[in-house]
Parts: C-alpha cells; sequence; structure tokens
C-alpha cells in the first residue's frame, strides 16, 4: 500500500514542471515500443533512441507509442517537447501519486488512470500508474513496468481483429481504458471469491484470523475504490464529447465505458457493505462465544462450588460434631449432595443454559 | 449471489461488441414465443427458427418476441442483426451481470433490468436480467429462463382485458417494467414477515441463529437495492418522455411507476434500517445476558468461596487449635457461616443482583 | 407497523388502474359527510348515496365532501367517475400503501399524506392514508376510518371563525394539511417525553427494558420520517405555486406549512440522534456494570482461593508435618493469613477496584 | 432541553395567524425599551405603554425597539398592526419553537434565530428565541426575557462607537445577529474546553461519570447544531442581497458574518466527530480494564485451584494411602506444589499476561 | 489544538473592522522582509519600518512583503490602509481562527489558508494561518510567526530559477499556495507512517496504548481535514479565473494545483476509513483476548473444581464412610478422578478451546 496513498512531496525548492520521478523504481532500463497501423498497413516494432519515435508524429497512420519505466527522465523529457507536452503534464506523468484525471490540452488529451492487477504470486492486489497522451493520430502509455493489460488489444491490432484497425487513435484510446477497466472486475471478481470465502468460514468456524483478512479487504476495497471513483469522472468527462480529439463514433463505446465503471463502483460499494456487515457478525459472534464460554464456568462453578463446601465442613475436626457420628451420617449427607447437585442442574437446564 | 454481483471480465483478447455469454446457463435450449396483436387481431406462437419471426418487424400490428435462454449466441445474433440492434447491446444482452440501465439508439429503445423472484422452494431471493428492446411497433424481450412475472400480461393480451390491446409498443414495455416492479414489493413483502419474524423472536427468545438471519438479510437488501436503485433512473429517464418511442399517453402511466418504484426504494431504505436496528439490539441483549451469566456466577463464588476457607481452616490438623476442643465450637461455626452466607446474599439483594 | 410498510402488490393479472382496495378495513360501512360554504352560506350533511354530492359539483361554493371507508370501491368508482379522475389516481386512493405525493392533473391536484394519531388506548402510533383531490371549488377527501384531526376545521367553518369561510377551496385543502403536519407535532412531543423518561431512566436505572424501549422509539421514528419526508416535497411542490387551483393568497400560507414541516423532519432527525446516543450510553453502561461485577468476583476469589489453599495444606494427613506439632502453628497460619488476605485487599484498592 | 425541541402544537381549532402564546414564560411583565438616533441625534427610554413606540415608525432616523416577554400579546398584537405585519408573521413570534428563518415581505424583513448563552450558574447551555422585524428605518427586536448579547451594540449606540451612528437599520440588524454568532463562539469555546477536559481524563482516568458528560455534549452539539445550520441560510439569503431592506454597503458585512456562521458550523462537525471519537475510545478502554480483572482472576484461579486440589487428595481420610506413610512424602509435595505453581506463572508470563 | 479550534469571540463591545490580535503571540516583535524582482532585477530586504514598504506599491516590478508576527496591530493598520484593504479584511488577518476563505475586493484579493508543518521535536502537527493579498503587482503575506515553507520559492526568486521571475503576483500567490499544498502531503507522508505502524502493530501486539495513538491520528485527521476542505474551494474559485488579478497563464497551474488540493483531501478521507478500520479490528481483537482468557479460566476451573469436590468427599471425618477402608479405596479414585479430569479435558478439545 505504501506506493499506493503516497505522493512524496517535491522536494523543497523544486519548481512546478521540474522533471523529479516520484515513486519506485519497478524496471531497469525503459523500454519503448512503436504499434503503427491503419486499415492496410501495420508495423510494430523495439525502440531503443526515443528520436526514432519522432517521425510517426506526421504519418497519417495511427501510431501508438508505449514506454515502460519512469524514472529515465531524459526520455520523457524528449518526447515530450517533441510532442508539445506542456510541463506540467510531464510532471505528472513521473510522479506516480496521481489521482486518475483527464485535462485537455489544445495539442492532445492527457489522460491518467491506476491499472490494477492481481499478482498471484504474492496474493495481492498491485496498482501501476498509467498516463495515455491523445493526440489526433498518436497515443502514447506511459507506465510503471513491464507486465500489463494491454496483450490483447495489441493481439487485435496484430491480426486486425474487430474494428480497432478500421478506427482513429480515440478509439485506441478507448480500447486501452476498456482493457483497464475490464481488468478491475477481473480484480473485483477475486475479492468477491475471497468474501464469499470468509463469509462461509464466519457461519462454520469463526476463527481470531478472520479479522486481519476483514482488515486487508477493507484497505483493498479502499485502493480500489480511490481508483476507480475519479475513473468515472474521467470517462464522464470524455463522453460528454466536448472534446476534438474524440469523434462521435467513440462517444457510444465510451457511454458503454462509463456504464462498466459505475458497475465497477457499485460492485465495490456492495463489497464494502459486505465487509462491514461481516464485521458486525464476527463481533456478535465473538460475544455469544463469550456467553458459551461463560455458561459452561458459571455452570460448573454454581454446582461444585457449594457441593465443595458442604464436604469441607466434615472435614473440620471438632471433637464435638454430632453428624459425623451418625450411622447413616455420611449417605444423609452424599444424598443431600445429590439433591443440591441435580437441582442446580434442572434450574440451569430450565434457564435454557444447557 | 454469486451470479448477482460478477461480471465477468471479457476474456482476454476479446472485442468490444463480439458477443460472449457471461453468466450461467439456466436453460437448455433457448425458447422463443411470439404474440402479435392490436386492437381487433391476436395470434400466439411458439417458434423454433427465429428467421419467423422477421416477418413481424414491417407489420403494423404491435409484436412481442420473447427468448428464454441466452447462451445461443446465434439466435441473439441473428434477430439482433435483422432488428438493427448495436453490437455493443448485443453484447449486454448476453452478459448477465448488467447494471440495470436505459440507452436510446436511433432504431429502438434498449432497457436491461433484473426481475427477482422468490424461489419458494429455496427460501431464497433469486435474480434473473431481463433486457427489453423497444421499437415503434414490437418489444423484445430476453430473460435467462423459463418462468417470469408477465403471465398476467399475457393473459391481458389474449382476453383484451384493459387498454392494453389499444396501446402500442411503449405501453406493452410498461407493461413488462410495471409487473417487474410489482413483483419487487412481492418480495419485499417476503423480506418484510421474516423481519418482524426476527423482531417478535429478539424479544421473546434472542438466539445465536439470528445472526445468521440478520446477515442473509442483509446480503438480500443489499442485492435488491442495487437492482432497483438504478431501475428508479432508467424510470425517471424513459419518463421525462425524450425519447420519441415513448408516447404521450404512456407518461403518465411511467410516472405511476416512478412512484412505485420510489416505493420500493423507501422500504428497502427502512428494511435496512430496521435490520441494522436489530443487530443493534441484539449484540446489547447478548451483553445483557452475559451480564445475567456473570451475576450468577459471581454470587456462588462470592458466597461460597469465604465459607468453604472458613471450614478449611477447621480441617486443619494442627495438634493446637483451641477452637476444635469447644463445646459449641462447631454450632458457633455454623452460626458464623450463615452470618456471612445471608450476610452477602443481602448485599447482593441491595445491589438489585437478584 | 404491518400496515405501515407493505404496499401489497397488485394480484397477478390485475390492470393498472384497476380499482383493488388493499390495505386493513378499518370501518364496517363508508360514510359520507358534505360541508359546503361559502361567506355568507352554510350546509353540513350526512350522505348516503354518493350521488348526492354530485349537484355540489357545479354550485359555485366550496365543497368538503369526506369519505371514511375505503373498501367500497362502487363509492370510490362512482365518485370518481362523476369528478373526472383518472383510473391512476383512484387506483392510489384505494390502495393504502401509497407514498405521501402530490400530482397536477389537468381537472384536480391530487395530494396523498399520512395522518399520524397517538392512539391513548394502545400506547402506539397509529397512521392512517388520507387522499385529497382538490378542484377549483371543492375539496374530496378519503380517510380510511372515523376520527381524524380535521374536527377543529369543521368546527371554525360552522362558526365561521377566522378567514376559512371567506378563501376557496386551496385554503381549505391547506387547512387539512397543516392541521395533518400539526398533529405530527403533538405525536413528536409524546415521543419526546419518552425520549426524556428514558434518558432519566437510563442514569438512574439502567434496565434491559430499556432494550425494547429503544427499539419501538427507533420504529416509529422511521415510520413517522418515512410519512414527513416526502409530505415536505409535497407542501413544496404546492407551495411553489405552479399549479393553477392554487391562488396566490394562499402560498404564504404554505410557506408557512413548509417551514412547520422541515421543522417537523429537523425533529425526528434529532431524536433519531438522541436515540442512537441513548443506545451508545445505555451499552457503554451494561459493559460498565459488568466491569462492576468482574470485580467483586475477582476481589473474592482472589484473596480467598489463596487462603484456601493454605488451609488446604495443613489439612492434609501426611504422618510427617513438622509444622502441625509445632504450639504455635496454627496461630502462625492465621497471622500469615492475614497478612496475605489484606495484602490482597490493600493492593485492590490502590488498584482503585473497591 | 424541553424548551428546545418543543413546538406544542396549536391547540385544537387554533386558527392560522391566531396569537396564542408556546413556551415557557421567563419574564413576569413585558418591558419595553426604544433607542433612536442618527448621526447625531440619540435618545434612549423605557416605555410603559406600546403606543408610545409609534410616532417613531415615522421619523427618519433608525429606531431600535426592543421587547422583552412574548406572553403579553396585546402588546404584539398591537405593535404588530401598527408595523403592518402579517398575522403569521406574529403568530411566529410569540411561539417559541421556530427554526431559525428569514422571510421577506412587502413591508419588513423577518428574521428569527436562537440566542444561546452559557448559564454559569447552572453549567448549561440555555437558548433563547429572537425576532428581528427590519423595516427601511426600524428595526423591531423581541425576546423571550431580560438579559441579551446586545449590550455591546446599545453602548456603541449611545457612544456613537464604529460606524454604526452613520449606517441604517440594516447595519443595526446585521450587528444583532454579529453579536448572537459571536456568542455562539463563546458557548463552543466554552464547549471546547469540557471536551479537552475529557479527553484528558480518558486518557488519565477514566470513569463511568464519564458517559453522562458525554452524553450531555451530545445533547449540547445537537441543540447547538439545531440553532446554526438553519441560521447559515438565513446569513446566505440576507447576503444574496435581493431584500430592498438590505443596502449594498451592508452586504460585505453580512459576508463576513456567513464565514463566521460557517466556522461555527465547521467547529460544531468537528466537536461531534471528537465526542463520538471520545466515546469510541471510552468503550474500547473498558473492554480493556475488563481483559486486565479477567487476567487477574485467571491468573490467581489457574494456579491456586489446582494446588488446592493436591491439597485436597492428601487430606482424604483412606486407610490405605502410602504416600501419607513416606517420611518426605510432605516436602515432596510441597516441592511439587511449587513446580506447578511457578510453571503455571512462567507460563502466563510468557504470554504477557503479567 | 487549543488553537486550531478556538476562534475567540470579540470582546464584547468590540466593533465589526475593529483591529484585535486573537491568537497566541509566537514571535517577540513582527519582523518584515520584502522581495522585489522582475526578470532583470532583484533586491531583497529586511525592513523595520513598515512605511519603507511604501514605495514599491507604485513600482512596475513584483513585490513580496511578507509580515511576521500578527500582533503589532499598529504595523497590520498602518500597510492596511496605504494598501487599501478593508477593516474586515484587516480584522480576519489578525484574528488566527480563520477558516481558508478567499475573498476578491475591488483592490486586491484576500486568500486566508492553514500552513501545517510537522514539529518533528515535539512529534506533533502544528498549524499556523497564513493570509495573502494579492494585487496587481504585489504580494502582501501575513505569517503568526518565523519559520515557514516558502523557502523554496525566496531560493528561486533569488536564482531566477524556472519562470518565477518572469511572471506576475498572481504565479507568485500560486506559487505561495503551492508550496502550502505540498506541505500538506508531506505532513500526510508523516501521518501514513504512523498508521501503517499502528496496523502492524496492531497484527503482531495489540497493547491498550494503541488507542491513544489512535485517538491522536483522529484528531489530526480532523484538523487537517479542516484546513483542507476549505482550501479545495479557494483554489477552485481562483481557477474558475474570475477575478482579474489571476491572468489567464496561471490558471493551468491553479488547474494543477487543484488537483493536489483534491489529492489530499482523497488521503484524508482514505486515512480516516482506515483509522476508524483499525479501531474496529482493535476492538475485535480486545474481545477476541478476552475470549481466550475466558477459555483459560474456565478449563481450569472445570476441570479441577469437581475433582477438589471428590477430594473434599473423602476428606470427610464421617466415622462410617465403608470406601475409607477398601483397600483400593484410593487408588480407585485417583484413577476416576484421572477418567473424570481427561474427560473433560477431551471435551474442551472437542470444543476446539484447547
Amino acid at each position: 500500500m505504501a506506493a499506493s496513498h503516497k505522493r512524496i512531496s517535491r522536494t523543497a525548492g523544486n519548481i512546478p514542471g521540474e522533471l523529479v520521478h516520484i515513486g519506485e523504481i519497478k524496471i531497469d532500463k525503459a523500454n519503448i515500443s512503436v504499434l503503427d497501423y491503419d486499415e492496410n498497413n501495420f508495423q510494430e516494432k523495439e525502440i531503443t533512441d526515443i528520436k526514432d519515435t519522432f517521425p510517426f508524429k506526421e504519418t497519417p497512420t495511427v501510431t501508438w507509442v508505449n514506454i515502460n519505466g519512469l524514472h529515465e527522465l531524459k526520455i520523457i523529457e524528449e518526447i515530450g517537447n517533441y510532442f508539445e507536452m506542456h510541463p506540467l503534464t510531464l510532471e505528472d506523468i513521473v510522479n506516480t501519486g496521481q489521482r486518475p484525471k483527464y485535462e485537455d490540452f489544445d495539442k492532445y488529451l492527457f489522460i491518467v488512470l491506476k491499472m490494477v492487477m492481481f499478482d498471484e504470486a504474492k496474493k495481492a492486489i498491485v496498482s501501476e500508474q498509467v498516463s495515455l497522451i491523445v493526440g489526433s493520430n498518436f497515443v502514447i502509455s506511459f507506465q510503471e513496468r513491464k507486465g500489463d493489460v494491454f496483450e490483447p488489444i495489441r493481439e487485435r491490432i496484430r491480426n486486425s481483429k474487430g474494428r480497432i484497425r478500421k478506427m482513429g487513435s480515440d478509439y485506441l484510446a478507448y480500447s486501452l481504458l476498456d482493457a483497464v477497466v475490464d481488468h478491475y472486475f477481473f480484480v473485483l471478481e477475486k475479492m468477491g471469491d475471497v468474501i464469499e470465502d470468509l463469509e462461509e468460514e464466519l457461519v462454520t468456524n469463526p476463527k481470531p484470523q478472520i479479522l486481519q483478512a476483514i482488515h486487508n479487504l477493507k484497505r483493498d476495497s479502499i485502493s480500489l475504490r480511490k481508483a476507480i471513483w475519479p475513473l468515472r469522472e474521467v470517462v464522464n468527462s470524455l463522453e460528454r464529447g466536448e472534446s476534438k480529439f474524440i469523434k462521435k463514433h467513440t462517444v457510444i463505446f465510451l457511454r458503454d465505458l462509463y456504464d462498466h465503471a459505475i458497475q465497477a463502483i457499485d460492485t465495490i460499494e456492495t463489497y464494502r457493505d459486505m465487509i462491514s456487515g461481516i464485521l458486525d457478525i464476527y463481533m456478535s459472534s465473538v460475544s455469544n462465544r463469550m456467553n458459551e464460554i461463560m455458561k459452561v464456568l458459571t455452570i460448573f462453578a454454581a454446582i461444585f462450588i457449594p457441593l465443595t463446601f458442604m464436604a469441607g465442613i466434615y472435614g473440620m475436626n471438632f471433637e464435638f460434631m454430632p453428624e459425623l457420628k451418625w450411622k447413616w451420617g455420611y449417605f444423609t449427607l452424599m444424598g443431600l449432595m445429590a439433591i443440591v447437585g441435580f437441582g442446580l442442574l434442572g434450574h440451569f437446564r430450565r434457564k435454557k443454559w444447557l
């Protein structure tokens, strides 16, 4: 979580718009790839010198430049300058503590969002910042590390599946957003499974470990929510279609995406309700167990303490204790004890403690 | 619930608008029926080939095509193409994880909603997705399985009861929505009964099982709420009458429907308040019972432990214990014990513990 | 409450607008009364045939028809038809599960509200649905049973007190609403008294019965809130003066009524806050009492258990136990026990447990 | 509190606009004072006959009539009639259960607000209703009793301090409102002190009495909130400057006043947060103490009960118990007991119970 | 906190707009500094007589006057008069209980905000009020004491780093706001660290001290929130660009600042969620520990109390107790005790208490 709630403050003396990479470095060397396509043409290449991407700016084909790794500020700066990005945009790209947002500049749209993935190895949700620069015929995407949810889109472009090759950069941007949102559902499902397991366990065998699980779920739900809520606003703004970079044909897809975002939010809110419900039920069941334990203790104590007292009396060594001499004294006392014991037992049974 | 909160993510590589059935398959073979009517004519038939529905598109009569089962994508696709539905609409129809929503396309209105039923056998609320395509002279409804709440409407059409035969497809769509919302109240009543039973039990005999019941109620209320809240917006949008498919005459009925939806929401919110109230009271009463148990334990322990100690003293085997030799030693001690015992008893009675 | 949260679903097959009485029948035979007045004239009569009310429709005087009992659908239907009410209006009138609302039809205003009364016999809040049809020169009111809060208004009309005889049907409608809202305050006062009693009891003598009382208060506050919140909207809509049936002169009175409605809501919210505060405090004080009980138990047990153990040791029958032979053994031990006992007592006193 | 949440319902039969004094009578005889001033002139007098105020209505100077005591309805009625107040205004003035509000009439502005004071003697917050009638050259203020927060304003008028003598009746009204709001802060400070004391006590010595104190604070915060929230709206409406009685020059002062009102609300909300935080912490600390107590009990019981059992065994009187004959039997057993006792002690220490 | 929630009420008799310093005096003698610059010129000086700042008002260069210490009212008054500030502005500057706000006057913009710093020595958050007067070519800042977060900005001006020397007074104001907001993140990070530590501790070793820590965190989060929420509105108003003092070029920077403010609010809300989550979990874990303790007690008591009773029986001194004479009586009893003891132990193990 450390990473997810920290936007490290610019070190004192920083100038607004000055580039400082803020966040963990998750990749050794930045790595750049280009996909360039239109309905009939397609090329894909890995690039080492960022300058090799510049020529694509002028071609009429759609170009998707993807950059993994944000700490090589020189790369960001060069591409930023060439594609005429505002200094504040560049600052936001390299600061991984951004809140998802959308800004409409003259030359491009700037979109920041959080890509959420489920790390099967660590059994934890990991989050990564993705920034998109959407121009009239290019999309530049910035990621913190290798590995993303965009592979299916690349596949569709390569194989010309669906309508993507026929559409512009706005549809590509939509596809990227859609892939991210779709993946939220994947993560939400994982979370839903954990909640269902917890609910089952709650009924069959409530253990203290459940507390830690609830706490983790709560944290995950908080951080997912923090990622999706602002995304909803982003998609809404895009869909309202005020930007010149979004063509009319794409708006209907964005509307669909907006529905998905709302649905994801709905699901998270439902989960939050459920998690807090689980905690309530767990706390009540802890109290119930305490009652059970106390009943056992009380029954044992309330029955045997008086009997022990009675035995204690006749264990006294007074010289003159007439009962001790009686022939049937012992058996009388044993009978009396049985009466007292079973009487108390019956009393507790009537009280429904047994 | 499993089904109700899961919108399985499109498997990686899917294209937006590509048809993939998502959800449980609840029927073996899709089954299609057609009702065609106007004020004077009426026909009803079961259909096996979806193409047999196509001619109805052009007739001036109102046509209601109902399709049970969403997994035979070919059927959905064919009817979708013929009736000129948008690919995203088709995708939404077969994905049973939709949030109730309303979309106004050029050629039709698209409405998604949740039909909620009470399964008497399982004593549980079951939910099913219903999609409506409303055109100028037809309504196409898609359901997940056989069995719905629309039988009374079919009956009214067959027997020409009420005004339905005189009205257009918009009134038919309203009638379907109305039947769904009306059924919410039926389910809510069932829920209300459970709540009242719980409240009674709470007073007369609070048992730990109540916790599970509260938890189930909470879950049901969450999922009902998730179904009805967005439906309210749907009806509101329809009622605002901006769509060309909704005739002015139907608006007043939609306004009434809107009132019903609000009322359903009100009732759910009230139930939620009540459920959380029941939990509060239950937890307090658990604490109260604990107090009772502890009092019993404390009274027994506090009275008999000192007495046992006193008996213990005179059970010691010291050679020189003058009291043991006294003639009235035993009786004196018994008297003393009685005084101590009743003294403590009196003390606890004064404290109102008895 | 049964009645207050149930809107029984129309039985399957019902047609929207078809009349079905829903709710408890609270009166044997419907009973109809008419008050007809203007500044100079006044007549009042009990009517048995609903048709006798029809002539009043055309007279220029203000006519108030009041109908107690909603199950004689024929009466409702006849008057409904004659006064040109919409079928949905009639349906709403006989369905006692309505939410307070306001609808502006061409020929009349339709207002539904809840009249809340305090049943001194049952010590409970009872609620009844009142529907008003406000035309240009008549008001028709429908109630579930005999007995209402309108008697003072009838008195004022009879005796020509205040300005009511000089004003139109809108002022009569306002007066009825005002009487209903005024009565909310009466009921709220009763509730306030109960809350104050509870608060006092909480401090002086917290008993488990308080839980049931809190629960009842909560339920009452929920149902009052459900009645008043929508009423506020109703009055607000009326006051905005968009209806042709509301004359300008009456608006100022409606504004005043609106203030009262807000004040009632304020008071309910305050009560809800207080009730939840009482529950919190009660639960804390239960925990406190538990602490007290546990302290008593612990002090007794912690002091006497070690002493009993010491006595137990010298009650053993070993042949070779040197202490038993000592002359001062017994007295030494008694001294030791005193030291241990008082030492522990002192310890607990220092811990502030005593 | 009795007074603060009760708007006694008009007794049945009352007519809207009829004068009935509702509330406690807090003064024997109503008392009337007049301040009349402009930049150069000033006079102040106590008046016995309300008619003596009438001439001031026509003078160009600013006149402030203050009336303490609302139960002498004749006075209210006479001044009301002469100054052309609406009957509903008069009704509101004498009904002390009003919610702060603002109404713009043709001839005057009507403002109701709550003056809150801290009664040092009773150590309690007392609230009093103040109504202001603001005309073009007069302000009439109605209070429930003698004693208010306006003395400094009178002083400023008398001594011509500040700009008040140069300004009109709107500035006087602002000054009165400002004095009331300023006094809220005074009361809030008192409350803040109590909260700080509680917080300190919570840490050093949590006692059950804290519960009562929390409950009182909560009630005070609820009633303060009820007084200030609507006042904010009042000031906001005034500041928007739509009334002809508010001159442009005064608006800037009202804006400042609005900021103060918001700040007061902020502070109350903060206090509410803090109070509920204190309750949470207190409840947790009660649970913690319970744990402490239970630990003590458990340690004593768990150590001495087994030892007592061991002693009990060798206190039995069986004829054939070989250990009793052993020379070192007693000492061996004592050793064993020591091992068991210290073993358990060590166990609990390892568990961090000690 | 004392300082943060108190706006000491103006002492009775104060006139709105009269200068009274309210708040702690945190510096001995007010201290004044001036920075004056444009793209090519720069001068910086400490000033003793406030009048030395007056000439800068007329120069075309940007002038930043900073005043530390608010209690020397003469200084405030003189500069206020010369720079034509409204009396209410001056009153707000010297009253340190202001809520962050923004006011647009004819001659200047007035901005109040809270500068929050982390006092490493006291390990506590300290807050200070900063007021800004922004004119067309000057910014006057008022602080409560020496020491601020603006040093980097001074450095940038001195060294002409970044664009600051090329821009006007609005950019300077933005830079100051930006520095303050940036510092919120620094403080939030500190808070985040504490939360993470608490979460860890919660799992590994929950101690009662955690309660105090939670309480402190809550208070800090409340006071931070109170500082940032209104600041968001301030920035939003500025960004909307309605003031003539904000040039178009600066708006984009303000938009960025607005994003930061939202992000800070987001983070605080997240923290609040987390803190309340920690409290919930802590309380549950306290209950769990109680259960553990009770189990130990119950197991010990339930096993040994019956055994002790059995031993007690054969410790009785009845003359006629046949078992005592049996040769194997003792060993039989010991066997029986073992059976009872292990039986109970097994019972508890089956109940999962062990």
